[in-house]
């Protein structure tokens, strides 16, 4: 069922007659790296395989626009669903049928380590958002906080558990079978939930920080799948044949472009922009963040000749927004070159068939994933004003300390700042 | 020069003359299952070694109270030592030589990964501490707290480098193993670091719990193999056929009473109870915490007729020793049976040949790994009161806020509670 020549990856759509070709030698490889283009020319399934790809895409584009409208706890759903057809795809991926038979259960501990990190990861993200959720009540807040502070030792007895389960299933003869899986799950749980952990942290900071940087992706790959498509010529690395310089360079100009207009687009939605503290799906208002506030910047001169305005809006986004576009078209491209040599290595055509015309999810996920950690990080770093790291801690004194130790705390933070005050002055 | 049947773990001891002769079949496997004590006797070669181990036990034993006597630094700079003997040994392990010839720097990729994980794990770390060392210098005060607020992106884009070095590194041929190692230098990084830093963070909550469990590991395999020596007779496990039942629950019940008596005399220390906030090496004095304050109990009556003290003082942690004791003798041998199982898989007598009689770093440091996630687990769920979570929440304000935030914050939860007040009267 899987072929050797997996050249898939971020931006290049298949086209599964050229690999049959490749496959019974028909183009020897010498010309396929001498001129990139001949790739995507004189190829009769070309057009089929286009329309499926771009059918299953608009499905795809409208799914998610609706559950972007339906909001925060929908789109965290959504990455759940996405996570869990991920890992059964890679899951699956080095399995051996004729081992596995003889390892009864075997499988049922992959997922007893997902759902262990599941709990873990979701349950800390859940903690920080319910506390806001909480009405007042003394005895639900109680159960709440105590949950919370136990889910560290229940996690890591429910990962124990699969640690002794494991260890008591080796079997002789398997055990190198066995521990490759082990490690292999490891890695898969890895990625899966470091990726997803930092996507849901996006959504609730606000839906713009996880859907933006997810476009930026989708129209990058298209750019350049169109640049590589019409000017494409030079080959650009040996992982992918079917990239060019021509398409990688045009889609980086097209991505920043295309960012900083779309990030003042975007920018004025509240529903996009407020961060969600809690975990209802109501309508969202707020007084937006500074970077989301038109200033108004002066129309050059040269510019001015020509329309009738006399300055233009910008929002600080947009200037983020560059920074998000260079990578998006620079850095993120090579989460795509990673699962293409991945799939090299382990001669596998896609990770699986779950979406036509596009492989499984997880080939559609692999540059969405460097880029959503990235967008994470550069969040945290220089986006989030001191005032919101306020809010965190407040959260924090409310979530983990109960009424009087808040108390025991304001004093004793009124001691040290009385102190300082006496020191600075 | 490594051979096929490694059996030690952490309480198994090597006797090397009797692996030559299960290789050479003189003693039937059957026997060997049916009396597990007849490993052990009957072996010239079973003395040198027992001394080569003892020797070199002790050298490590007087090394290692020097460097807890000379301070937190000094137990932290031992560790990181360690973490490289073991990482370097578990990255030759899986490595092949004819290959890595073809693929030059492709090691050093692997050390880039690794001081990138030690500039993120240790880097979080200092930071918490560093705030409570550096003096009131307002420009210093600024520059490092810049640097903890950046050292994420700064650890990110190391990483993003290494990333993107492994995907230009690949060569055609080797993707499988250049896949392979990419996955398994991940997998010793988890291990290795994993361990480390919770380490780490019990050292600075006070050496006792970082000295304590390892000496309770240290102490359920010593006894289990004495236990095992003189009563070991029904086989355990498959995957360390040396052991025992016998040994097991034996050292189980030993380790349970010297982990109870044991903590009344180390808690009665205040440089191995007093947590350090700082990064400073000189003696530490503190107000005991509760538990390390004897609470006084009236001597049963049948015991008080035979010894003059009418009651006994018991530190509270004499309590939460038992449950380490329960894990340590339980759980963490575990640790070695996976250890055992995964050189069996590959065919490895040891990690490494580092200490004598005990192989490589990565041998004695199995069961530790799982031992110390536990205790800091444990010590954060059932061990700190209340009131250290304020001084957590407290160091977090001073160092994550400048002086103005830090007034801002106050206020607000001047309101908070303010309102809070008012609802609960």
């Amino acid at each position: 069922m899987r072929d050797s020549s997996a050249d898939n990856s971020c931006s290049s759509p298949r086209t599964p007659n050229l690999r049959q070709r490749r496959r019974s030698n028909e183009i020897p490889p010498e010309i396929l790296k001498s001129n990139g283009t001949i790739l995507l020319v004189n190829d009769k399934f070309k057009y089929k395989s286009m329309w499926i790809r771009a059918y299953s895409s608009l499905w795809m584009l409208a799914f998610v626009s609706l559950i972007i409208y339906m909001g925060h706890l929908y789109i965290w759903a959504m990455i759940v669903v996405i996570q869990i057809f991920m890992a059964s795809e890679l899951f699956n991926l080095l399995r051996r049928a004729n081992q596995d038979k003889r390892l009864p259960k075997f499988k049922l501990l992959n997922w007893h380590f997902f759902f262990t990190a599941m709990l873990y990861v979701y349950g800390r993200i859940l903690s920080q958002h319910l506390v806001n959720t909480v009405t007042s009540e003394k005895i639900f807040y109680r159960l709440v906080s105590n949950l919370i502070k136990y889910q560290m030792v229940i996690c890591y007895f429910l990962y124990i558990a699969g640690f002794v389960w494991f260890i008591l299933s080796l079997k002789k003869r398997y055990y190198k079978y066995q521990f490759g899986q082990y490690a292999w799950t490891h890695m898969i749980l890895i990625v899966v939930f470091t990726q997803s952990a930092f996507t849901v942290a996006n959504i609730f900071q606000g839906i713009f920080w996880f859907l933006f940087p997810a476009l930026l992706i989708a129209m990058n790959d298209v750019a350049a799948y169109f640049f590589g498509f019409f000017f494409g010529k030079t080959p650009l690395i040996k992982l992918s044949p079917k990239k060019t310089w021509e398409g990688f360079i045009g889609a980086s100009v097209a991505t920043m472009i295309a960012a900083f207009t779309f990030a003042n687009f975007l920018g004025r939605f509240q529903w996009l922009t407020c961060p969600r503290k809690d975990l209802s799906t109501g309508w969202l208002e707020c007084d937006p963040d500074p970077i989301f506030k038109p200033e108004y910047i002066p129309m050059p001169e040269f510019i001015s000749h020509w329309i009738p305005e006399k300055e233009i809006a910008v929002l600080p986004v947009q200037w983020h927004a560059l920074w998000l576009g260079l990578f998006a078209s620079i850095i993120a491209p090579f989460g795509g070159f990673f699962a293409s040599g991945f799939k090299r290595a382990f001669k596998i055509k896609d990770f699986g068939d779950s979406i036509p015309g596009h492989g499984g999810f997880t080939d559609r996920m692999d540059c969405q994933m460097v880029m959503a950690v990235f967008v994470y990080i550069y969040h945290q770093s220089f986006v989030v004003q001191h005032d919101y790291s306020i809010d965190v801690l407040l959260d924090q004194i409310m979530r983990d300390l109960g009424f009087e130790e808040q108390l025991a705390l304001y004093t004793k933070l009124g001691q040290i700042l009385q102190e300082r005050q006496l020191m600075h002055i």
